[in-house]
Formats: structure tokens, sequence, C-alpha cells
């Protein structure tokens, strides 16, 4: 059967570069098909200092880089696009992107999550203006000023000690009676004169003209509403996963999460899931790169028998 | 109630340092016991091209010296001693060490495996010349050459495949009548212009000066001593994981790996196993890391609920 490629990667964050160097590594011929920047939600990272291996940690750009060269050492493709639809018939997938039509013996769908929104009143308007959702990318625009971070999960917490670093005065609002952050980092925060924590605090409303002015929360207990004078909001409170393409194709989980077996197959047979996408998944970079290599394995032997 | 740490990791490769660091970063004490090198059989290989991060490679005693010195920074602590035992009663944990009885809240074994050998003249000299024990790690340094693989089970088959993908001549020792693959794997052979079985061949020399030049092997029933010119041999002749002192503990397959949950969770409530020890491992260090970091997700919040 002639296929286009032997296998489609979807998504270039660390699971698909490390399903991508695998697949290439034993022979196969392999594209990793992204739709904006190569690398994936790396990009949007600082110091990260849990994947094993960088004794001093090491920047989500530089990270990225280094695989990136690593994959295309290994003789992967890359292709951007966006992919809207994959078709499945006796084995063949049909992959439907914004830039043609291609055909694979296998599928790994690796496009990661997006962050989750606080939905209240000013968010979208601001958007851009004051409100962002990534401090790595938009942090220079933020340097300096007084920030509120909404999320007090590892990514807020993480997030608010790096505006500080830009000198930001950070203030944290958690919407829980407390953050969800690891100790480590929290010790961080206490150890930190620019960044503290509030919590119980619920967001009602973002406030601004062309810029953010005002974020207004309300104290949970209490229901009083409290006005803070800012000048910009980091939300981070949660992430999505980007498999809208997919949920017609392999069975999802209520949140869109795909299900998979121990060997990242998905319902479908000859489609695979990695990261931050599938069921279960621990979100964190040295566990996706481990569902990357596992499902390229699969995905060898799979194509082995075909 | 008191223990001597909260978790207590033996060994010390990739999976049980990610594991460690992990821990460490959540503000629990941890020890990891090593009863060797630190940095268990990293400490043995040379280059290593796919484990994601690295675009050029990274040396195994080097990329063990990083993970090293990223555990210690994290606070992990380390130990020289052999575990001998672990009994465990009302969710404490006794671990009988060559230097002394510790306890902890939680074990995470991540004790490594090795690779059954051919036990024949030459195959110590040769190894990592021309001698290899995965094709999936070393298969790009044998592409192209004319290779002999050692074993006729479905990983001996698989193998060799995959070494055919990569170019290569490949020939297959089989020391039994008939090789144990599965018959999908034999009918890809068949197939393959590029792969040949020969049964019946007992392996007795492996030759060569700075790299493999020539395998020896006896047809075990003439008795024949036959001489093959070769560029490479690959053993996989079976992975012997090494946890003998949990065989009365935990629940293990007949090979000796553990069974695990999808959080890396022992049959024994508190004790986790990652890496290579555990069932339907693929025995890749990128996947052990991510092993280790989930069962050390999965050991914070157990002691959190305790």
């Amino acid at each position: 059967m002639y296929t286009d490629y032997d296998v489609i990667i979807v998504g270039s964050g660390v699971a698909g570069l490390a399903a991508g160097i695998y697949v290439s590594r034993a022979g196969l011929n392999v594209v990793v098909m992204e739709k904006s920047s190569m690398g994936g939600e790396l990009m949007n990272r600082q110091l990260i200092e849990n994947y094993p291996g960088f004794a001093d940690g090491i920047q989500g750009p530089e990270l990225a880089a280094a695989m990136l060269a690593q994959a295309e050492k290994s003789g992967v493709e890359f292709m951007n696009c966006e992919v809207q639809n994959i078709k499945s018939k006796n084995r063949l997938h049909t992959v439907y992107t914004n830039n043609g039509i291609y055909t694979s013996k296998a599928v790994i769908a690796a496009t990661g999550s997006h962050p989750r929104l606080l939905n209240v009143q000013g968010e979208a308007e601001l958007t851009g203006k004051g409100v962002f959702y990534c401090a790595t990318c938009d942090g220079p625009l933020l340097a300096g000023k007084s920030i509120v971070v909404a999320g007090g999960g590892d990514s807020g917490v993480s997030e608010a000690l790096h505006l500080a670093n830009l000198g930001c005065k950070v203030t944290i609002l958690v919407s829980k009676e407390s953050p969800k952050a690891s100790a480590v980092l929290l010790t961080r925060v206490e150890e930190n004169p620019n960044v503290h924590i509030i919590c119980n605090a619920k967001i009602t409303e973002i406030k601004g003209n062309d810029w953010v002015s005002e974020v207004v929360y309300e104290d949970i207990r209490t229901k009083v509403p409290i006005e803070l004078e800012v000048e910009g909001v980091l939300v981070r409170i949660g992430m999505r996963p980007n498999t809208g393409f997919l949920k017609d194709v392999v069975e999802c989980s209520e949140n869109g999460q795909i299900q998979v077996t121990e060997e990242m197959a998905s319902s479908k047979e000859g489609i695979f899931a990695v990261g931050d996408i599938r069921a279960h998944s621990p979100a964190q970079i040295g566990a996706a790169g481990g569902d990357g290599i596992i499902a390229a394995m699969t995905a060898v032997k799979y194509i082995q028998m075909l």
C-alpha cells in the first residue's frame, strides 16, 4: 500500500518530537505537522528545572531548539500546516490539512493543550492589552508593572516568580482555600518580597480602556468585592487538550482527552495519542517524551505487521 | 508516623533520579539507594542519541552526572548500599540493606535490568565495538552493515526487521530447531529479501580486533563449526530485571517484571516500580524518566493522603 508517509505526527512539542526521533531512527519516513511555532508549548516556557538531564535547568525555547535539531538530524521532515480532519479506512489514514491532503500508515497525535480562560467580563476585550496567558511570550510587555496572576498551581506560581524576576510586583489570586502548587515553589514565594498570595479570591471582572487598570475579585467567604489596581493579568488556571480534530475519530473523555492503552494506542487502529492530550496524562515534559517514545515503538511494530 | 524518609528510591538510573527530583521538589525527604555506581546503567553507556533534548547526543556518564547534580540540587540524599529485603506492614515499609535498616512511607523500585548475554568468547571484549544489545538504541550505528542477530523470539526478529529497515543485511541465528517468534513476524521475514534465519545455530565465538569481523557458530546437529563474516552482532535473547529483592513482596510476571498500574503502583500499597523492571516497559531511557515522574507524583499524592 503506497502512502505519502509511514507516520504522520501532529504537533511538534516534546511528545511529538520524541516520537519523531524514534520513528525516523527506525528507518521509517515521518513528518511532523505543526500549525504554529515549531517546538509547541515549550516555546512558551521559561526555566524548566525538572526535565531530567539539565543540572541547572534549561529555558523552554532552548530545549525546543535542541530537540528540533535532534529530530532533524534523525531524518524527521517538518511541515507548517493545520490538521483539520483525519479519515481512516482499511488501515489507510488520510490527513486533511490547510496545506493539502496526505496519507500514512499510522498517525501519532501530540497536539498538546491550550490555556483555560477565566471567562469574566473584560477578559476577551483586554486580551493582548494587559491580559496574557504566557509570561515567556509576553513578559517583557509586563516588566516592572504590578500584575495579578490568576491560578495557584505549579504553572501559575512559576509564572509569578518569573514576572517577579522582570521587576513586577505580583499578587497571585487563588480561588480555593489554598494554592495547589508544590511546596518548593511556595517556599520560593515566601522568600520573595515581590510575590504574595491571596486565597479564596474569585476574579469577577477585569477593567481598563486601552490597557488593564483594575481587577475585581470577590472574597468567596464574605462575598465582598475587592478592587485591585493593576497593570496586567496573567491567567494560568489550567489547560484544555487540542483534540477537536479527533473528536469524531477516536474515543475521548468528557474533557476531550483521548483514551489510550498502555502502548498509547487510541480506539482507532493505527492512531496513537501522546502527551497532555491523552487521558490521565501527568502533563509533565519528561513524561510527554516517554509517551512519544512508547507510541513510536508501538507504531513501528504496528507497521512491521501490516 | 515517624519514618527515616518519606520515600526510599532503590536504584540511581534515570527512572530513580527522575523520581527523586520530583519527590524532593514536592518538599518530601527522599533517599536514593544504589549498590554500585551512582547513575546506574547510564554509566555503562556510550553515546546516547535518542534521549530527547541533546541535538548531538550525550555520553551515558555525562547524562548521569547532569541528572545526579540536578537531583542533588533538588535536595535528594544518596546512599551507597545494597537493598536486600523489604517488609511492609501498616503502611510502614522497612528496607533492609547491607548498611542498616531504614523506614519509609513509600518505596520506588527502579533497579533496572540487564540483557542476557551469550557468554561466548569475544563478546565482552567487543561490546560497543560491533556487539550491541538494542537495535532501537544503537541501530543507526549498524545501518547498511551485514549483521547477525542472536535470538529468534519476538524481540530478536522484530529487531532484525528494524535493522533491515536501516539497510542492513541480517542473518538471524536461532539456537533451537525453529524460531519462537509469532507467525506474522516470521511472514515479514520471509517477504524481506534482506533478512534470513538459520536454525540449530549455536554461537560459539565472536571475532574481531577493534570491531566485530566474524561470528562462529556450530550446527547443533552436525557439530560443524561455521564462520560468518559480519560487521555487527545484535544479541537479543532476553532481559533480566533486577527484582530478586522484591519477588516475595510484590506480584511479578514469570520473567521477574513487576506488575504495575498506569500510575506505577505495584500490588503492595505504597510500593511503586518504574523503568525496565515494570511489566511492558519499553526499556528506553526517555521512557524510564517518564515512569519515574509518574511514580513520584503518585507517591507524593499517596503520602499526602496518609
